[in-house]
């Protein structure tokens, strides 16, 4: 039977993405090494805490951990996540949080509730694929901005927003992600941070503000850095949501965003006609590692690891590639953005990498106009060492006949 | 802040849901009885079991089980549910089936996959509340048909096809409960299985089948009544979804849609827009639990204890109530559908049941057409057996000065 004539708009516009298809590939070839997807390190989570902590959750005393639960989410994990929110400068109620399936389900909830089919959302050029994909599922009209060494550029900024105006569709929407950006890793200033939330008021814009990776910074000195847009902004202007994936496990698919209680509340009900609730289990393990002071032991080792697999990279990408490629080197998070060659193009690069065996998503995936081919991006955050240097050694190869043809 | 201005048509029609709303009234006064949601008993699900299984999946010799996973679901379960779908006489491959984070979100990711605002979506006249809302965010015309005691009235059917085409609309989609329907309990016909299927086909629409509750009957000689209509479809006519919320436990947030996998393909895209994937744990302790055989050896005490919280609520209404309240006895899952005294409104008996301390789900929440005001559903399911009898009998006082009034 041929579906075609039932797809509504979103059936017939969704995509495969790209870190799907390069993860895809992977099944095909065992050995490859991939720089594609950004998981976390898998040695790295607490799985000793997880384990006693599940076994004492399953004994039964407590129904609750695998009932239905509030579409809200836990009431003892939104009010832990509310001191974590006050660490990083930002003071909630558990009344402006929602728990969510992942960051990703927060950012498809704000694209259901707040974009209506062609209002214009303004991201970062080269910004996650997810996201981009959420608001287009929407029917968000979306533009992309540059991004510079310190994070977008404020005079397309302004420019984006006169001509979205100029075309009777003023803009509704930056979704953003200051802290050592996916993909290009980029840190937001502090500067264009201040002068984003004064842009925003002045124009009427909403901000989401997403940040996986902000605890994820490599050098104690950078975190002021990170400090997020939404603690410097209580208006209700900023929507900020975060993860428990990065910092404890993402198999727990354990997210929240924060917003004033009145859009936290139709939030809640997209949630509920979303999935319900989020898992009882996933949530009490969140909640109990919270509790028990887990994520607070464990980050200092996930920020020397992640830093030392940054390193581990460059200092391969040095001694393997050198100038062929070009990249800033990222302050914290998963991801080293390099650009490509004169005349190499990021799907070519691709095919020959693959065929060396290692993967990376190439460039022009997150760019929502269909440039960037001139870029890719690495994760360093998943592969040991060994196999770090061994990904390299492989890309460069693959670069190889680019550089002789450049 | 006023968010007004910034929601988009979804953001300004949520609503809150009425089982929510009874499910807050719970927590403001502790002793109150809920016959509201249609909750598992939680003393039923297989604690040691699962606390074994987590034990073992949390030793850290997997990484995959805290990883992201394919959005698609976990390749082992996936074939495991092709085994259990085979039970059910459904033939499929594993590339046939999307796991899902709770039946709720494979109806909402059909809906957003098929649905294009102003379509026509015909529902049983008394469905699930949640299976409306996700139709309803997909801007769905939802046209609500009367169940009688086998099911769908497919007289009405025929008349609401003629009235949507008549109105330049034909009906793309037929959502469908057939076994021990929520909210009334109804169990399906096979006669009226068997010409759903060749209606469906002669007009050319798409069937979804939702079933949590086939599994639950109550007598053996009903198993094949519960046959899906799957079974007996397989041009791709009918899509067929259903979960381990009531066979396992709800908590894990696992279930699964079957379809042709051109629209599994497509439902998969949404979903990786949706969460990304669903919980490794959650997924794996599921596949642990197919594979160990919990499933099936705690389905046969399942059948006997839900029956017996059946025929507890049935006696104590026979006993404390009488013919004030009319239903029909159901031969599996949660649920009881009774119909008020004449001049006695659902929502008026609720408020009287709350001050009493008891609760159930008001029928007009239900009734996707607003009516339904002399029905309420009574949950069987949660309550113990002398939670069952308390909370009747709160009831019972509740009713009587409708009865006087009558």
């Amino acid at each position: 039977m041929d579906y075609e004539r039932f797809y509504s708009r979103v059936g017939r516009q969704v995509r495969e993405s790209a870190i799907r298809r390069m993860g895809a590939a992977d099944d095909d070839r065992r050995d490859v090494v991939s720089f594609a997807p950004g998981y976390p390190d898998p040695t790295l989570f607490p799985w000793d805490d997880l384990r006693d902590i599940a076994g004492q959750l399953l004994s039964g005393q407590e129904p609750s951990i695998l009932q239905y639960g509030p579409p809200r989410g836990l009431a003892p994990l939104r009010e832990a996540t509310v001191g974590l929110l006050a660490a990083r400068g930002i003071a909630v109620t558990a009344d402006e949080l929602l728990i969510t399936t992942g960051t990703q389900q927060a950012v498809d909830l704000l694209a259901r509730v707040l974009v209506e089919p062609g209002d214009v959302v303004l991201t970062e050029l080269a910004t996650f694929t997810g996201s981009l994909t959420a608001f287009r599922n929407a029917g968000a009209e979306l533009v992309g901005l540059p991004v510079e060494h310190d994070g977008i550029d404020l005079d397309a900024l302004d420019l984006a927003w006169s001509c979205a105006l100029a075309g009777g569709r003023p803009v509704k929407l930056l979704y953003l992600i200051p802290n050592f950006q996916n993909p290009t890793g980029t840190l937001l200033s502090r500067d264009k941070r201040a002068r984003l939330i004064a842009w925003a008021e002045y124009h009427d814009v909403l901000i989401v503000e997403d940040d996986p990776y902000g605890s994820l910074y490599f050098d104690d000195e950078t975190a002021p850095d990170t400090r997020p847009l939404r603690a410097d902004c209580d208006t209700g202007r900023v929507i900020y949501t975060s993860s428990f994936s990065k910092v404890l496990a993402p198999g727990l698919r354990v997210a929240w965003v924060t917003a004033p209680s009145a859009l936290i509340d139709r939030l809640e009900n997209a949630k509920q006609s979303a999935d319900l609730t989020c898992g009882g289990l996933d949530q009490h393990l969140a909640y109990e590692a919270l509790r028990r002071g887990v994520i607070d032991r464990v980050l200092p080792s996930l920020r020397a690891r992640y830093r030392s697999k940054r390193d581990i990279m460059e200092a391969a990408m040095c001694r393997e590639i050198g100038e062929r490629l070009a990249w800033g080197s990222p302050r914290g998070g998963f991801f080293i953005w390099a650009r490509l060659p004169h005349g190499c193009m990021d799907v070519e690069l691709l095919t020959r990498a693959q065929a060396e065996g290692v993967t990376f998503v190439v460039g022009s995936a997150f760019h929502v106009d269909g440039s960037g081919h001139d870029t890719i991006r690495l994760s360093f955050s998943e592969p040991s060492a060994d196999r770090i240097d061994e990904g390299i050694r492989r890309l460069s190869r693959a670069l190889t006949p680019a550089a002789a043809g450049s």
